[in-house]
Order: C-alpha cells, then sequence, then structure tokens
C-alpha cells in the first residue's frame, strides 16, 4: 500500500510459493513446537487431547491446502476462499469448525508502507489452524504466552483464536499510530505551502485509510457474530474476552472515521491555502500595476511632441509634475493601506 | 455503456428478434445438449427426472416466451417482466420456481466498453431456464464442466442455477478489473495535466460506477433471499455455495465503492491543479508587469520634454539610470525569489 | 413545476370548482358507462354486485365530497385530506376500505413542464373512488381494458385498484424519459459553453428531480404496505400484482437516484468549466502582456532625452534594437510554447 | 431566530416572571372559562367529570409549577424538564398521565423571525394541562372551537391534546409559507447579483432550517409513539386523528428536506455567479490590455530617438502606422468575438 | 484538545503516579467520608448494608486496582481496560456489578482547552466505584448532596451512580456553551475578514467538535442499555432518571449536530469571501488598467517621432487631446458604474 496500494479484487494469488508449517501443541502442564514443510508432519496432533495451533506460512502450495482439507474435513469451497486475498474479513459456522478470515496490518519501517496481509483461522473444538500469505507475523506475543505458561495454557482452542484475533487488533494500533504521525506532518506542511505534492500526499494517505477501513470495517460485524454464536466451539468465558476485542475493532474504526474527517478538512485548507496564495499573487500585480499605470500615462503626456504644451517650457514644469506624481503614488499606497492590502 | 451508456428505464425492448435455444439435459451418470431454435423440442425435457438446462438467448420472439410460460406454468407477469430489460436484479419464490433476475457485465475488449446484458433464470426443482437478451454470454466455464462430468453433475437444479450465478458474478471481477486499470491510467493524467479530456474521462468512469452500482447493489439481497429461502426447490447443501456467492457480491460491491471514493478524490486533484495552473499563469503575468512596469515609467520619465530635467544633459546620465534600472529590476527578482514565486 | 415548480406545503386548495363524476360499472359478463355532475347518480351503484368504478375529476365542491363520504361511511378526517394537495403518497386501512393517495405525473408537451396531479383512490370491497385535481389523467389504457372485456373484468375492485396505480406508476417511465432527453441535452451545452443559463437548467432540473423525488419516494412504502396488508379487500391472487408494481417503483426511484448523481457531476463540470474558460483568458492576457511590456520597456529606453544614449547616433542602430526585440519576442513565444499555453 | 437564533442548549430559563393561568372546563352539555394569577383557583376542577383544559403561560414561578406537580401527583423530574426550554420534543407514558414536549412556532410580522416556544403538556385521563413560555400562542381556534359547541366538546381529554398538537402543526404550515417567501426571493437575488448580503441571507436562512429541523424532526417518533402507545389516556377513535397529525409532520419534514437541498443549490449558484464575474471582469481587462499593449508597443518604436528610423521621415509615415495599427485592432476584436468574448 | 487535541488510540496510560483514594458511606440516616491513600482502607465499606462510593483520581498504580479488582472480584480484563483511557464509552452487564466509562469533560478557564478524562464506573448492588485519570473533577454537587441529606441518601446504588452520570452530562452543556461563544467569535471575523488565522480557527473547532462527538456519540447507547438492562442493581424507580439523562445526551448530540453544519456553513462563507475579495482585487486592476492604457496609447501617438503628425503644430492639439482623453476616461467610469463596478 502507501504509495502503490492494491485494489485486491482479484481472485488468483500471487504469493511465493514456498510454504513453513508450524505446530505448537499444548495443555496446561505441557508443550512442544515442531517447524516442518511437510504437511504430513502435524496431523498426529489433531486427535491429541491438547490444543494444537498449526500455522501455515505461504497459501503457494495448492496440494498442502488440499490435504489439510481431508485430514480436517473442511469443505473444498472453504479450501478456495483461503487462497483468495481479496476477499473481506468474514465468518462462517460450520461442520465441526469455525471459518474465519482477516487482514493483518504491519507497518514497514524501511518503505513507510503499510503491508495487508490476508489471514484464515480455522478454529475446530481442540485446534486452530491459521493460514498466512508471507512469513512474518504479529503473534509472536502469543507464541511467548504460550511458551512462559500463561494464562492461554489454561484454556481451550477458543482461548488461542482469541489471542490470535486480538494480537491482530492490537497491531492495529501501531499502524494508526504512524498514520496519525504522518497526518500531523501533512497538516504542518498544507497550511504552510500548499505545494501539490502535498496534495498528493493527502490522497495516498486518504487511499490508505479507504483501504484500512476496507480490512477493518467487516470485522466488527465477523467478531459480534463469533461473541453471539451458539456454536459449542466458543465456550461462555471466552465472550468477555470477544466483547473486549470488539469494543477495540470499533475504536479503530472510531479512529479511523476521525482520521477521514481530519482529512477532509485538509483538503479545504489546501483548496483556500491555493485561494489566499492567489488572491496574494494578484495583489502584488494590482498594487504595481496601478500605481504606475497612471503615472505612466502622465510621462507620456508630456513626452507627446505638440508645439505648446502647458508647463513644458517652465523650468520647474518637471519638478512640479514629479511632485504630482509622487502625490498620487503615496495617495494609492495610502489607499492600498486602508484597504489593508499591504 | 462507456462513451453513450443507456439508461435502462424503458419498458420496450429492443433486442434482435432472432432466438437461438439450446438445452442441456444431464444426471450423474449421462448427458446430452441440443441446439433448436423451435420452442417445442425442449418441452419432452420436462417431466425427465434429470436436470435440464433450457437457455433462450433473444427475447425479440413474444410466442416463444408465450409458450414457455405454457408448459411450465409460468405467471402471465413473470412472462412480461422477462422483457423488461430495464428491471433491477430481483428474486421472486412462486409456486413451483423460483424467479430471479441479475445483470450479465462483458467487457468489449474491442469497443473498450461494458456491455450489461439482462438475463433471468427460471429455477424449477428439476430445470432451470435462462433468458438472455443476445447470443453470447459467459456461461461456457459451466457448460465445460457439465461436459466434463464435473461436481455439477452430481447435483440438482439449484446448483446449476448457482454456477451460472457464480459464473455471472466472477465476471464482475474481470470488469473490474479492467476499470482499475482504466482508473490508475486517468489518475496519472489527471495529476500531470488536468485538461478537459481527463475530466470527461473522470466522468465516464463515474458514470460506469453509478450503472454498475446499480447493477451489482441489488444482488446483494437477491441472494441472500435465495440462501435464507424456505423453498424446497433450494436444498441445503447449497447453501454454503449460495454464501460464497454471497460474500463475492459483498467484493464487488466493496471495490465499487472504493472505486467511488477514488474517483472523487480525483475530482478534487483535477480542481486543484487547475487552480494551480492558474497560480502558475498569474505568477508569470505578475513578474513580468512587476519589473517592467516601474522601469518603463522610469523610461517615461526621461522622455518627456520638459525644458529641463535634471540628469539628462549629463554624460553618464543614460548610464547611471541604467544602472539604476538595473538594480531596482535586481530587486524586484529577489523579492520573487524569497516569496519563493521563482 | 419546470419553470415555476410550487412548493405544496399548503393545506387550501385551489383546484378548479367544476367537478365531472364518471362511473363505470362492470363484472364478467357486462358493463356501463356514465357521466353526470350530480353525485346522487353513483349511489345506485353501491350495492350491487359488480365492480364499480367512480371518478371524480376536481376537488372544488366541498359537497359533492361530504355526500360520498356519508354514503360510503368515510371518516371525515379522510375527506378532508382528499382536499389536501400538498399530502405526500400515504395508505390507510380504515374499517370497510382502504384509502391510498399518490401522485399522477403527466409532462405537458406544449410548456415542456411536468404536471403533478394528487389522486386519492378510495378503494372499498366493490368499489373504487379516484378523486383527482383536474379533468385529464392517465386512466385511459384501463378504461380501454374493461370496455374490451380484459383480464380485469374477471377480477374485483383490487385488480382495479391495481390496474388504477400501475397505469399511473407506468406514466413515470415517460416522464422520465423526457428528463433523461433534457440531461443528455444540457449535459452536452455544459461542457462545450458553460454559460449562467446552463446552470440555471441544471438548477431546474435539480429541482424537479428533488420535487419527484418526494412524490415517488413515500410510493414504495405506500405499495410495500398494500402488499403486505391483511385487508380483506385485497386477495391474494393480486399480490403478485402489487409486487410487480412495487419492483416498478423501486426501479423509477433508481433511476431517479442515477439522476442526481449524474447532475452533481454536471455541476462539477460546469465549475470546472468555468475555471478552465478562466484559465484560457488569463492565458492570453499572460502572453500578450509578457511579450509587449518588456519589449515596450525598451522603446522607452532609446525614446529617453539623455544627451547620450549608445546607438542612437548609429544609423543601424534601430535595425539592430528591432532585431534585438524580434529576438526578445520569440523566445517568449518559445517560452509559452514549451510550457504548452500556445 | 432569523437575525440571531438562540442555541437552545442551556438548563436555566430567562422567562418571564409573569404567569398568567386559564383554565377552560367542559363537557358535551357545558362550558366555563376562568382566568387566573392563582393556582389554586384551578385545583377543583380536577376531580370533575368534565374535560378540564389548564393552560400556562410563563414557567418564570416555580412555586406554581410545584404547587400543580403535587396536585396532579406528577414526578419532581418533569416538573424540572418543563422548565427546561432547551429541551427537544420528548414523549413519556407515566403513572396516571403522559408527558409531551413540543415546539410552537409563530412567525413575527414585525421582526421578520421565528419564534420557538417550548411547550409542555401533561395528559391526564380528564385534564390536560398545557405549560407555555410566554403569553400568546397557536391555540385561540381550539378555544373558539370548545366555546362554539364543536365536535371537540364530545370527545375527552386525548381528543384535547391531539386539537392542540394539531393547532401547533399546522402553524407550521405558515412558518414555512413565510420561509418558501424569503427563500424564492433570495433565489432571484442571487441569480442576478451575487452579493455578499445574498450569501448572508441563505445562510440565515439555512441557520433557521437547522433549528426548525432540530425542532420538528423529534416530533415524527413522539407523535408515533402516542398513536401506537397502549396507555388507557389515549383511546382508539382518537388514533386516526393522530396518524393524522403524524402525515402533516412527515409532511413539514419533507418540505423541509426539500428547502434545504433548494438551499445546497443556492449556494452553488452564488459561488459560480461568483465565478462568472471574475470571469467577466477578467475579459474586460484581457481584451482592452490585449488590444492595446501591442499598439502602444508601436508607438513605443517610432517615439524612440534613432538617428534613423524607417518611415519617420515619409510623409505618409503617420497616416500608414495609424492604419497599421487600426488594422491590428480590428484583428484583435474579430478574434475576441470568434472567441465569443465580446 | 483545543489547539493540540490528542487522538487518543493508545493502550499505555501517561498519567500520574499519585494516586487519591476517597470513601464516602452513607445510608438514609447518616453518612461519613475518609480520604486516604492505602487501598486496604476501603475494603471494610464492601460488606456494610449503607451505600459506599470509591473514587479513584489516578490510574498510575496498577497494584491498587489489581487489588480493587481481587476484592470485588472483578474481571481482571475490565482491570486493564480501566486502564485505557482511549476507549470510548461502552457498558457491560457482568456477574454481581455493572462496568460502565464515560468521557468527562472539563472547559479550562486557563488555557481555552477542553479537557477530556477518562472515567470508568464499576456499580455494584451497594457500592459504586469510580475511576478518574487525574485529581480534580465535576462530582462535588453530588458529594453535597450527600453531604446536605438530599434526595440521594434515600436511594441505593443505582442513584448513585445516575447522580454521577448527571452530573458529567450536565457538564456537557457547560463546555458546549463555550464553544457556543467560540462560534459566534469566529463568525464574525470570517464574514468581515477571511483571514487565514480564521480558517485555521475554524479547523480548530472542526476538529473538537469531531472529538466530542467522539465523546458523546457512543453514551446514547451506553444509557439506553442502562436504562433497559434487566441487571438487579438498577431498580425500576431509577429508570425515569435514566431517561432523563438519555434526554439530556440526546440534546447534547443535537447540539452538536447543528455546531457541525454551522462549520460547515462558515466554510463556505469562508471560502466565498475569498472569492469575493480577489472579484475586489480584479476589479481594481480592471478599471484602473481599462482607463489608462488605451490613453497612454494615445499618448504615445502624439509621442512618435514622424515629420508631419496632424495637429501637434497646431497651437491647440494637446488642449484638444487632452479634452478627447478626458471624456474617454469619463466614459470608461461611466461605463464601469452602470455595470456596478464601482
Amino acid at each position: 500500500m502507501g504509495q502503490q496500494p492494491h485494489i485486491n479484487g482479484s481472485h488468483t494469488l500471487t504469493g511465493a510459493p514456498r510454504v513453513k508449517i508450524t505446530v505448537i501443541d499444548y495443555d496446561a502442564t505441557r508443550y512442544e513446537e515442531h517447524e516442518t514443510t511437510c504437511v504430513e508432519d502435524c496431523f498426529p496432533f489433531r486427535d491429541t487431547d491438547s490444543v494444537t495451533w498449526i500455522n501455515i506460512d505461504g497459501l503457494g502450495d495448492q496440494e498442502i491446502i488440499r490435504k489439510i482439507g481431508e485430514q480436517f474435513s473442511i469443505h473444498p469451497l472453504i479450501l478456495e476462499d483461503i487462497q483468495n486475498t481479496g476477499q473481506r474479513p468474514t465468518v462462517e459456522d460450520l461442520e465441526g469448525y469455525i471459518y474465519l478470515t482477516l487482514k493483518m496490518l504491519q507497518y514497514q519501517e524501511k518503505s513507510h508502507e503499510i503491508e495487508i496481509e490476508h489471514v484464515t483461522l480455522i478454529i475446530g473444538a481442540r485446534y486452530v489452524i491459521s493460514f498466512q500469505e508471507n512469513v512474518g507475523d504479529v503473534f509472536d506475543p502469543v507464541r511467548d504466552r504460550i511458551r512462559k505458561d500463561g494464562r492461554i495454557r489454561k484454556f481451550g482452542s477458543d482461548y488461542l483464536a482469541y489471542s490470535l484475533i486480538d494480537a491482530i487488533v492490537d497491531n492495529y494500533f501501531a499502524v494508526i499510530e504512524h498514520l496519525e504521525e504522518r497526518v500531523e506532518l501533512i497538516e504542518g506542511e498544507v497550511t504552510l505551502n500548499p505545494t501539490r505534492a502535498a496534495l498528493g500526499q493527502i490522497n495516498d494517505l486518504k487511499r490508505d485509510m479507504i483501504f484500512l477501513r476496507k480490512s477493518v470495517w467487516p470485522l466488527r460485524e465477523v467478531i459480534a457474530h463469533l461473541e453471539q454464536t451458539d456454536s459449542p466451539i466458543i465456550h461462555d468465558t471466552i465472550r468477555i474476552y470477544l466483547r473486549d476485542v470488539y469494543d477495540h475493532t470499533i475504536q479503530v474504526i472510531d479512529t479511523l472515521e476521525i482520521f477521514r474527517d481530519l482529512l477532509a478538512g485538509m483538503i479545504d485548507i489546501y483548496l483556500s491555502s491555493l485561494s489566499n496564495r492567489l488572491n496574494e499573487v494578484m495583489k502584488v500585480l494590482t498594487i504595481i500595476a496601478t500605481i504606475f499605470i497612471p503615472l505612466t500615462f502622465i510621462t507620456g503626456i508630456y513626452g507627446m511632441n505638440f508645439t505648446y504644451i502647458p508647463l513644458l517650457d517652465w523650468w520647474y514644469g518637471y519638478f512640479m509634475i514629479m511632485g504630482v506624481m509622487t502625490t498620487i503614488g503615496l495617495f494609492m499606497v495610502l489607499f492600498f493601506r486602508k484597504r489593508g492590502w499591504i
């Protein structure tokens, strides 16, 4: 995004074909962690009583997705949708599992761009499978809490799903902070110097906003649905957590709406700054022209070659006319000062 | 559409009178395909246990529509509406069949225009009748899947209807991709060179958007209704597919909304580019006039014909005055540079 | 409307006092038609088993309305509302009859204006009473179908009411077609020549749109209510017809919304055309002034009366200076060409 | 309102402390009317079987309100709210009475201002108490109808309440008519002469509109609530009357919305008139400057003091040059005419 | 807020670490008040039958919040949220208590800024705990009423909670009054003198509005929820009070909406004032240039050095030409007066 945001309307996938699979299996007493590229490695964990989190980085290998679908009896349509990275956040209660997609945002320090990654969660009774477009995510705090025997170890797969969603939504705040900085920066610039570049930046920001809204807005309904679902996978103890994420999502949406209004105001400022600048330019022109055009006319009069022109022959004629012109000029200056133009 | 989009508000039909009828009849084990211009040929398939898809290209022949209506007991009003190509997408559960209309969009490579075609589906328990305005559609993938014994052969008429709708919605993405290209093209142009032609193109695009919205927006409710209907024609196994088409429709609508915002932003850029350009023109005028008008005044002074004007008789007078004028000119240039106008 | 649209907010009625009453009484086997100015003539039809349509043109005679109200036991408030031509479309289920008002639009070929007429329908079990402001309506096709023993003769008063509403809504399409023509006409004009008259026309159209919206928009709910009412007057067989009118109403509303967007776009075009034109004017001024002001300054130099000015005494001085000025002029022209101003 | 509208957000009351109390007590057979400043005078009517209307002009005397509250067992909070004139229209079903507030609008002929007065109704089973800010109201027609033994005398307190509300809503139409006149007046002015005063007037109107909307908009819900309430105070026979007021309220809201759109259009016209005017000014400047600047340059050439300038010595030189300049001038005029500037 | 409003999107807390705890314990007969910094001091009040209000100023000490959470069995998530000052107003019915957050606004006389403070209420059966960001609040009237044995002493914790909310909402009116003053001040300024500073102030106000809306808007739902909740903590007698606060909240929102419209109108005025000013500047330039450029041309003609120029040798030539030029000048002035430019 940023300079060249993509309008994610395509069905096809341009992700890298390299796929990385990580399995974390835990219960209140123990935890183990595996990294593999062979999808079969994670099937044994399917039937354990412990909670299993299978994370798949990269959607390029259709075979892997097909195999997982088979093992965990996921509907073929869902498998297709996992690879449709242009899809909006959505949730569906299905036979034995919940299908949920959302957008992971990451601010790239280097390129000053916001990276949007499509994430799919398959939430089962005792497992969560997460599909990501690329390696690199915002789930490290969740992994740490599992490793360090945090509260998460005492709960089931629903709490794990909550933790993943919460990690993603928490990261929205970080992204928004960066946007906030950019908004403030541009705001200062626009008021002082309404360059075309500044307008370009406002429009880039607006564009970013539009894409963020598209990513975050539907999440509201998704989480509300998850909170109210009667699926046995989501336990009642988890609902308060989901409501908390819900509130955070609304907070993100509110902030985006505010940005939107601020940006609209900035375009107003920009346009009126342009007008102001034109006014200024025209004032300079008008002052100079209005003072000197009449004076030049007077010199023109005494530059005519008539046989007889009064004053011309008078020794002090020149000085008198210069005096008259100075008077006219001063009068003009006073007129402009009175009007507040100078 | 494109250059001269039609506002489809008319009741009358200007379609070609030539009508082409195609019948595809299949079940899990066999499939047959017929092309005819005689509507009676397809009546024998009505009472078979297999799924029958009757496709009618061209709405010009009222007799054919009347006969089909009689054979399949379709309400006379529905038969009238089939020919009202200006109608918005709609769905109705009726005695023994579902009536559904939607818009098929096709991007014409040659004319760079988007063609909107009105499509009506009559979905019965064991048949689907599709009415199109002209020959040429986006259903070939569906035909291929029937011929190649795809999953479709195992399902009933509801899945066939889903497949047809899905084919149409899938094609929206192709149309949107072309729009995306045009948006990007115009965007570059507008920033660099705000010609009147560019504004015309933005308005053409906006107009296309408005018509697309009109075509796609009501589809949302149509498919939602189809998914939630308690008609026995739609089986429960099909609902997940319908929900998938529903999600795609929302995705299309979202993208159109984004385009809409982008176009609104482009008009802002266009107008401010015009202002910028005026500012630039005025700056050039102001700089030239402000430098040379006072200098011309000075030459006017020494062009007057007074008997006595100081300096005139002095040998170096000319050079001194030229020096003074050069100084004034340079001072002006510095003034403008300080203001950032040069 | 058109040139001087009326804001119908008044309670009083300015209709003509002349009242014309037409009675059409029919069943499946026979039909009779009477025209009278004496309201008592139509009371005998009240208690027949056949369907009776009493049409009253002109709301000026309170006595007639009072008498009808008495005969058909219509609530006094409804009788008052019949004469309130400023009322918006509305529907009410009452004891023994349905009260329904809507707006009849007619395009006047001569004055190029859209005439809005307030129509009230009182739908009883075996009769329909229609009140119109003036003589002249869009109901002739309905009368023809009754006379020619059409489908309408087999149905009851509910179908008659439907037919009247349908005739009115069908006429909206004719009105919209005329608006469409005007929109296209103005569109061409605005782009080529942004005169103040064009803006006036856009605003007239916008105004017409606003009044049309006000007339059509509430009709949506009115017909939806009629379709879903549990009043015994509306039979189930009629619902499909009402739903059809409903769809047409939505189609009209959609088209008006599109017009609205198009008109908004036209104002953008108009304003930017004004800006463009100003830019053009300023360019001409700037080019001429920028070329000739410096040259005039040069002539001013050599017009000064100093004792010694280089070149003045030189025989070829004039030609040289003329050459210099030509060079400067050409250079300016090149500069402007490079900037794309010429 | 009008010139200096008040934003009624304050809790405190600035009404006059003088309080006038009027009691009208009636049933189908008799009626009596009292005016007093002593609140105790109206308590005897509380327990009669006839309908009692107590009208209180002036909210300045807290003691009176407290006493009434005690006598009619009104909740202390409601008593507080009666004096909060900034409150929006609202309705509440309470133990034994209905509490309802709305805004009474009156157009002041003298000051050309719209006066907003806060009115509270306490509707009991057999009484209505109305609180007004000041003496002077729109209830005279209701009083007349009571005095003249109108239909109102046959109904209970609910019909009285309806009559009061109806009188207030009916007066909205009068206020709107005045606004309509102002809108039309300003519209003519803006098109012909876009003075700053006209913009000021548009903004005053807009401001009035905003305050009217604030006053009228919530009334919609208030009356809808009243119509649908199951309070025993409102009888079923009254509902049709309430629905009628409801329709009138919607009509007022619709008209205000139309005004709003018209005013928005007028600002467009105003701004484009400004642009047009600038264009015109610039055209005059450009025409004059473009014709005479080049010609002045030519005179400058022949005003130079070179020893040898062609034509100067020729007897007809002057006439030839004058001819050349006339030709150039005419050519310029033709150029401008071709461009449609003259 | 005001000059540098903060976008409260951060999770972290920057409040002062100093924490002040105040306990007020009362019933209908007695009341006691304690101030402490040691959280354990307020636990004894937990199990009394009297109503206890624990107010905590400062959210910096996590330990205190943790201990309170433990003592009053508050969910850990709620404890986390108490410190998230960026959260929007929200309410939640939980096991044994109601969690409610809202924004306390205070206008700072000195800095002319609006201070937003995040307030959390934990409402239990017999206690209310209030958490504030800093010392200093709007609750003094509530404290006074408790001390002075007001109505509040007869009710339970739900009335206390209502009183606190009411105090906060009441203060919104004070804040709005200050905004109103600023709006009026700026309005006068903008019309007379559209400086860039004025636009800046409009934008500051707009920004303040946006933040206020964000703070107040969700409160509507919060109080509506509280009014309709079936939690045993809120008694039926309190609902009428809550409905009153609800009405006040709507009143605040309405006023903010009006401000919003007024500010939008002010930007229109600002921009058109800029245009007006440009028009004025251009008129001055045009008048001067149009009068003097042709005249200067005439002087140029008679300044040419042709051997023979008519009139030059004539003694009265000069006077005649001066007369001609005066005539032209006067004609120009008349022309401009006719156009209404002078």
